[in-house]
């Protein structure tokens, strides 16, 4: 190899992509008790399966697992500098399966291929989909999703021959998930040590929920959160640029919102001990720091798990808003159309109770 | 049980309270080596005993055990949904004993007896006192102590039958500490590692000394440590509310400031590796993110522990300040009476030294 | 002892300094992956030997080591309050080998000896050159350096009648370095999963490479990581002092400046897995909170070490700035003898990279 070719990763541009190619990312990372602290420090989850080696061994797991979105976060950080580095806009993600569970000392590295690619008609740029999959150490998934993001071409008149929009997944079915979650006890499983007598048959279709409390955030905690997934991406971390940009601020990863959310909605669903699937999700607008987080779910669906009988899942709808409490369960404006503009993020996932 | 019932955690109001109650807290948390990092970031601790595995062994532990106050806080954390999220005003603690080492992997999780009920006279709040005990997963006990808030009543005219102010022990005695230090070996205590050669037989009661050094707190340090703490009262956190409160700001969880204070007595109490009991304390003022934090201490009496030749105790008076020096010990005011503006925290405790 | 002697640390003056003083330094340190979660919050730091215990095993480490820098400021900041704490300046170090590879779990404490001592002409201060040396918790040799101070004299009168110059390493050799990497496999170095397919043979002297991105440092981030590393000097954490002294600010510590940079020079410099020694570095300019920190790296040198055919050498110059992009290679002002003012560090060191 050339030592005059330039050394720094400049990201794929949209012509470089191409169907059916595979990419192993860089990074492997061995995640650790180190990790699992720093995410407590960060988002004040209170999950007794994660937080306690007793309380996860008492219900049939070998130890405590590391928190499903620290998981997701670390595993999709890898995909940034192959990915997203010349993206224009993250437009969405779906399919997203928790696959086995992940325990400290594992690690973890991504792999991802390119199921569509779809030019704009400016010639300007391009959609690229892509679904990445993390694995162990031993070579097991632990994670999948798809994800699809608009990136730009470095030379507009590169043609990108073999074009196609894949068939996403609206959302999973029940038969689709509960794999990262061993058979459980329920009858070991002590609603008082976990903070809710709610379990799965006490929640209902329809059903709103306000997680009460707000969460201000701080631009050391945002970049903290943001390099222990060891996300690049600039827009995080660099204000001298971003300064001058668009916003005048640092944006904080959308990752970090949808962890606020889910350690706030504890109130309220502290028995949703795992998160087994994001079928799709929104960051409706940017957060910034200094401002407070708030949310409230609703109840989509509840589900029983074909051949389970210890856990039931509840499809989730989750809004994040920022400086506007949602004792109201603000989602929409006046109109009915657009949405509030306190709302950030508008997520619809799948978690997994004891029965 | 019913979905149609509010599945957040309202707290418990003075009426919902009986005394003789027993409230088994939630969140176990399994503390490890990951904490014990984010507990040195975040308040710089240099007791060798903790901070060094070959120290600890080469005395009689196993290994290092987990800083007492971290284990404090996580104990006293997880009272908070049951126990103040309703006080208008934590009154006090007394009598706080740390009764077993607690090392890296133990499990930790909270029991509190409801030992003393009254009711104030504008019968709208009420004085709860609580026993809180501490567990580690084989079910022994690694701290208990008694704390004092006082709760608003939800119903002004729930009658309260059952009350009683409980007798408070106003100091431990020897007799009554030590029990989460192993006997060690004196030694093989190595001051110059420890960095301090002055022993236990060095100090005398009545000795006053200036910590000299002083520690500026930051928005995303406290929240961090009260976050990792699991402590979930809402005045830490949440700017929006707090913004349109008495204060404007984030107040700052009492025991990050206790942390401060004891991370600071290193400079000058080195050898006071351990902390043996809390016999009372009272946050004087609140503490805001942006001011700094001094400390100094007084020996208030010297103490060897009955059947003891190996540890010394001193009970300690360590009072904190905010943006003022303590080289000339500021403690009352001109009227002798109130306390000095800028005093904090004062804190009556026992420690243990080597002999 | 006295009861009566101060018992806090006064530090020393450069009259208590004596040419051949062998000084124990205080707080022994075990480091763990706590730490090392922590290091990569603080840095995001991605080199895949220290991320991935899998990537370390399948080269030939029996896992992943600590980050290089992690063990330099643990063993740094230990001499702090003996060497440093009445320093008016830091003036340079020199010589520094990593000699053993450090795994978490391993304590750390150091060593220095007084190999220098040169009054200055004014009386009122001298520079204390040091030695000193890490080691683990088997008395093995983990990291030396030298380092020269410039002290105050408590008493102007003192005489130090043994005054020395000691001659100092410009930079270490190949045959001197590479001791804490184990002899590797190259072909199992997995170029895809590091970052990077430029391996040492790549790099030509000469070559410049701007590491591009910029990251942006806070308050609680420079405290936690400083603190962390029991870094004691005052300037770091006082915002009440230093908000009254030269700058008006916390000084951030030249370490954390060294740790960016490092980070940073992942992208250009990814398969660079270990730094070997630092030759010399200079602290151009203080950094300070909000500032967004660049850096590029000239190869000055590569090198085979004699004996290995498993890893090559590269001796680098890495220049950081603040608040100023590195695109175009910013080192000199106009008159091409002052470093240009965005210029904060000017770090000569020697990186391996398999062969």
């Amino acid at each position: 190899m050339s030592g005059t070719k330039p050394k720094t990763n400049p990201g794929n541009y949209f012509e470089d992509f191409r169907l059916g190619q595979v990419i192993r990312h860089a990074t492997p990372r061995t995640v650790t008790t180190g990790d699992a602290a720093l995410y407590t420090a960060l988002y004040g989850n209170r999950f007794a399966v994660q937080s306690s080696d007793a309380f996860a061994k008492a219900i049939g797991y070998p130890h405590a697992p590391l928190d499903d979105l620290l998981v997701f976060h670390v595993v999709f950080g890898k995909t940034v500098p192959d990915i997203s580095l010349n993206a224009v806009a993250n437009l969405g993600y779906a399919g997203c399966r928790f696959l086995a569970p992940v325990y400290p000392g594992d690690t973890l590295s991504t792999v991802s291929e390119v199921i569509g690619l779809k030019e704009n008609s400016n010639g300007k740029t391009g959609v690229v989909y892509v679904r990445s999959t993390g694995y162990n150490q031993h070579g097991a998934e632990v994670l999948d999703y798809v994800r699809w993001v608009m990136v730009r071409k470095l030379d507009e008149k590169a043609v990108v021959a073999d074009q196609k929009v894949p068939e996403l997944p609206s959302a999973l079915t029940p038969a689709q998930i509960g794999g990262a979650v061993p058979v459980i006890d329920p009858s070991a499983y002590d609603g008082v040590l976990a903070g809710s007598r709610h379990s799965w048959s006490d929640y209902q279709a329809g059903e709103m929920i306000d997680h009460v409390d707000g969460m201000t955030v701080e631009e050391a905690e945002h970049q903290m959160a943001t390099r222990l997934f060891q996300n690049t991406a600039k827009v995080h971390f660099n204000q001298w640029t971003e300064g001058q940009g668009r916003f005048g601020r640092r944006l904080i990863y959308g990752g970090h919102v949808i962890s606020l959310a889910r350690a706030l909605s504890f109130n309220g669903l502290a028995n949703a001990f795992h998160v087994a699937a994001i079928n799709g999700g929104r960051h409706v607008a940017p957060l910034f720091a200094g401002c407070t987080v708030f949310a409230w779910s609703q109840v989509l669906e509840t589900a029983e798990l074909p051949g389970r009988d210890d856990v039931g899942a509840l499809r989730l709808r989750t809004i994040a808003t920022k400086d506007r409490p949602t004792n109201d369960f603000p989602l929409y404006g006046a109109d009915g159309k657009e949405y509030d503009p306190a709302v950030i993020l508008d997520l619809d996932y799948w978690v997994l109770m004891p029965r």
